[in-house]
């Protein structure tokens, strides 16, 4: 959506741009934003992409990621919370190109097969399935842009034991809601934002006991009674997990929180990034082009402090390196400057020093294009809040609000805290006052449904 | 599996076989009695090709699909009984292979990525990727058998109000258990053999209730208290279902046993069959070849009664026109053909018509190779026998048992009844007289380990 947005921008500025088209496996656009109630294989047999679930708010201030070209004032006309839930962020990425004609560029529930490079013509061959027909079309191009992600196959470790342990296993990327696991024993395997959250959310949920096992560090915050950390799970025996301290602990459910794989079983070897999940993928010149074949460009390849305003950093950038706006250096240069990144990436010792890394990143994108400036020590400042106020309290935090680095708007407190609100849904999320709702049907507001007040009036 | 031994056979006997390359997703052969915990995804991002779960038994007489060239008593040495559980099975087809070669053909971990097909050279191209590495290679084959089933590949329909169910939500495919159903209200969506067994897994392992909703008829066996039928469910309202005929139910879990999708994701669409399960698919001449591109051929294909040694019949029929000891009809005999059996399917009225059809495509099959001659009228009488035997107890149909085809061997009753075994494995399978082990060590075994000495007597 990024690089739609960025040449759909230009074009708008009266720039000729090459004719696009957009791949897109599911049926809707959003990415992992786009909710869908299936796990493992989709309607077609296709890996499921998102890894969404329905009781998810965002984990970090939406003031950190809002897009410099399009805010959420615009967008909703009103100030809004900090940590909206996720059919508030799907709205509003939608919303910056509903009004546009982008979508006519994409070809939904289409998968990308394979894509060859022919190293003389120097094109792509991509061979593409629609997949309600299972028509098979094969089309050449002159560049690809990789924008599948790296948030959707699943690594899932092998345990010992693990293969008859009798209750449910699942991985973070199959979690749809944790509603079943009201009154059961969950153990959660992982220590980063997966186990967090999902562990967060096994114990709004009503969870029995919360367990998260942590191979190098615990998460380390003031957990509520009945949610624990331990060291990591190294076996299990029929229902017991026992961890590297010699405990052991019954569970019901194991949800495995760790991690996923750069999975891009369309391309050959030698265009596959293959990259442990980090700031900073070897192989990538300015983050964003594949250095063997620059033709290729991978957007939002890095592990991620900064999310849809650093995509459109980087899908600017590819837009200008295309149009030939920007000269791209010759091999050695770029390899050069792909070795600067990575020692400076070598020399990163705290989150604190990473988040900065990750916005000098962004900086450097940002000055080779026309994207609107905005100010990342700002937007630095407020990860460090954000993480001052997980510390502080880590079932409280998304009732805190910031402010707009854009437009310097102060968020609103939301009219339900985070631990209470079980109703995920965009209506409740923009009531401004949803008690008053049943309160004006009780009094007898005339243009109200029937039904609908029957069913609040006592019988 | 089917299709390496039949060129090792010929080879056995002196003949001269092409070069062969078998590739396989899994770390081992066996396809689906090849057992994994994993769900979904598995280590390498791929779909997980089996649906088996950990306490599947066979669920038809192990006498109906006995090959004709390995009997059972040659594997097992002793009569075994009619309905083993999955690891016994995978012994059985892993011992047919194990003292042969072939294992050196196949190249494990490996995923075929794309094949296409030079109509000037009629050769095919064919690109994997060798899963642990992620290296991708390309070669050309004169022929390709595709083997890779199609019960792998869920059909997962969409129920209104599904998105928001809050209990777990699974496909057969992903079913690995059902000890976790213990205590809980569980309904399975469908009305053929996965709804029948894990329905009855989940009745075994003590849900406390188990509905099972049909779309056009009920499966109308005698089921226990705790077990009934219901029509489709036509929608969900939070935990509750709703069906066709008005009545609702609150239930803790949902698993969709509805069947299965032809995928051939790494086939062009003019090569991929694409069918409902039925027992002659259009466009497969004598169910194997397929008929606008004869170099292909399509292993296991059809639904199945009959199953390994229907693979066997069509293994050596595919290997037989590859040798050159088959000559291939013209287009037009092979369309002929496909008409006629079309024809005879098309006035399938009953479960014992069909499998009679089966039994007689076989036949047809055997007539033109060597593969051993066996009683294919005696299966389907055991076919018959079986589907009278759960009639009559559908808990306890597995109890039963029947004389080999190919030896005359009366199957030996189990020691333990299906509906009280819990431990799937072989060693307890094979065990005589399991109750006997643990009084051996009360009374003293000297070889005995002392750790499970001690776990034995009372503290």
């Amino acid at each position: 959506m990024a690089q739609l947005r960025a040449f759909e921008s230009a074009a708008r500025a009266g720039a000729d741009i090459p004719d696009l088209v957009c791949f897109e496996k599911q049926a809707d656009w959003g990415g992992q934003w786009n909710y869908t109630w299936r796990t493992g294989l989709d309607e077609f047999g296709e890996p499921v992409h998102s890894s969404m679930y329905r009781n998810l708010w965002s984990n970090g201030p939406k003031e950190a990621l809002e897009f410099a070209d399009y805010t959420f004032d615009e967008h909703f006309g009103r100030p809004i919370s900090s940590y909206p839930p996720r059919p508030v962020l799907w709205d509003y990425i939608a919303g910056r190109l509903a009004k546009t004609r982008v979508r006519d560029l994409i070809r939904f529930q289409t998968a990308v097969r394979w894509v060859e490079f022919d190293e003389e013509r120097e094109v792509f061959t991509l061979t593409s399935e629609h997949l309600p027909t299972g028509a098979t079309t094969t089309e050449e191009f002159d560049r690809v842009v990789v924008a599948s992600g790296h948030f959707s196959f699943p690594n899932v470790p092998h345990v010992d034991g693990i293969e008859t342990f009798p209750g449910s296993i699942s991985h973070a990327h199959d979690f749809r809601g944790a509603e079943a696991l009201a009154g059961r024993d969950v153990l959660v395997i992982g220590s980063s934002y997966s186990a967090e959250d999902i562990g967060s959310q096994a114990f709004k949920m009503g969870a029995r006991s919360v367990t998260a096992s942590y191979r190098s560090a615990p998460m380390g915050y003031d957990w509520p009674e009945g949610f624990e950390e331990r060291p990591v799970v190294q076996r299990f025996d029929g229902s017991v997990a026992h961890f590297a301290d010699g405990t052991s602990t019954r569970v019901d459910a194991v949800i495995l929180c760790t991690g996923y794989l750069h999975r891009y079983p369309f391309l050959p070897g030698d265009l596959a990034l293959s990259s442990p999940n980090n700031v900073y993928p070897d192989g990538l010149y300015r983050g964003v082009l594949w250095q063997q074949n620059p033709r290729l460009a991978y957007l939002g390849a890095q592990d991620q402090w900064f999310t849809f305003n650093m995509f459109d950093a980087q899908a600017w950038f590819v837009r200008d390196v295309i149009l030939g706006r920007i000269e791209l250096p010759d091999e050695a240069e770029r390899a050069a400057s792909i070795a600067q990144w990575r020692e400076r990436f070598d020399r990163i010792d705290s989150a604190a020093t990473e988040i900065r890394f990750q916005a000098d990143y962004i900086r450097d994108l940002l000055e080779c294009t026309d994207y609107p400036a905005f100010d990342l020590d700002r937007v630095v400042e407020i990860f460090l809040a954000w993480k001052r106020d997980k510390k502080a309290d880590i079932m409280g935090y998304r009732d805190r609000v910031y402010a707009s680095v854009m437009t310097g708007t102060l968020a609103a407190v939301h009219h339900t805290p985070w631990l209470e609100e079980l109703d995920d849904s965009l209506d409740r999320y923009l009531d401004v006052d949803p008690d008053a709702r049943g309160a004006a049907l009780l009094t007898g507001d005339a243009a109200a449904d029937d039904d609908e007040r029957e069913a609040l009036l006592p019988a």
